[in-house]
């Protein structure tokens, strides 16, 4: 039987050791594919169209963002960036599933436009280090301690968007845990929509 | 941090291999526990109460229907037997995870009392020799084998219910899957009661 892919989306503040995973599932599961970005931003030397990014006009980024043509976009050092729809669109109905590594704004994004993607969230095995990280990075002036305290622990209360809470204290076992996540996932019943046509003998189940 | 346990109902038509799967995913897996069924029906020797069954009276059995003790019950050969909430809940909030082997008729009433369950369907290789035993199995008077082969697919229609399907066409393979599935589920974030006390650090993360 014919399955539909998944669209799979990773966050986790930075220190979780999420880009390492990513690559790492990648590599172990040839069935994954990484999500690739449009932007606006010029190509660096060696970086190939389709491969690293589709690169285009700030006009053509604009003229998509009014089609409703990204899964989530945003605007980082006055570039945009941005994830195409029709992209992950297009390989997960050939059966392939896309990993999309994505900040916390952008996974609210896409779950807003894509609410049936698996939503995967890291956590570094320290979070006391991560909190003075985040609280450090937060404004130096005025506000109290008590303040920045209560911001860092609103980033991190954004996991409970996310379906999945994997602790990265092991980066093997952490590992193990998102293949899991992804197999199981691929056994979803809602995933495999010619279930039916299996029962009537006229599809195989992969 | 302590998480919950959580309730594996397995289902799957006769010749699946349900029971064998459950049986070596309970060895393998020291987290999970069987789920003791009450029943009315006396002890066969050997049989141990609280082990195989818990025992008892049909006044007992109904008073206990009658006060919603019961996740699921049926009335199999003038016997009762029936899933106790209490044990369930019991395990389940002591961190360990039960699973139930279970018909379809059992699981619909688990799903309405206990949705939050985790729902696994077993699919036999063979679905033609199935249709074909399910179809034996039927009134052999006057219906038409079209009737009978229309019940069969319903009664296959059921794993729609279901979160996944796991086809059982190599034993270590859907074993592998149900491993996967059970592992996938601890990492939810819905089953993961104490992340804010992580987060605030109260609370170890397992």
């Amino acid at each position: 039987m014919k399955r539909q892919g998944m669209l799979i989306v990773v966050s986790g503040p930075s220190g979780a050791g999420k880009g390492t995973l990513c690559n790492l599932l990648l590599k172990r599961d040839r069935n994954l594919t990484l999500s690739v970005s449009v932007t606006t931003r010029l190509p660096r030397e060696g970086e190939k169209e389709g491969v690293n990014y589709f690169f285009t006009s700030v006009d053509d980024f604009q003229r998509k963002i009014r089609n409703n043509e990204f899964l989530e976009w945003a605007i980082v050092y006055n570039n945009y960036y941005g994830t195409p729809r029709e992209f992950v669109e297009k390989q997960i109905e050939d059966g392939r599933d896309v990993i999309l590594e994505i900040d916390i704004q952008g996974a609210a994004q896409v779950k807003k436009n894509y609410p049936e993607a698996v939503f995967i969230f890291i956590l570094p095995p320290d979070l006391e280090e991560l909190k003075s990280r985040i609280i450090k990075r937060g404004s130096e002036t005025v506000d109290s301690f008590n303040l920045r305290m209560k911001s860092a622990r609103e980033e991190l209360k954004a996991i409970f968007m996310y379906d999945y809470a994997v602790l990265n204290d092991n980066l093997e076992s952490a590992l193990l845990k998102m293949q899991y996540i992804v197999c199981a996932e691929r056994c979803r019943v809602s995933r495999n929509k010619n279930l039916l046509e299996f029962i009537d003998g006229r599809e195989e189940f992969l």
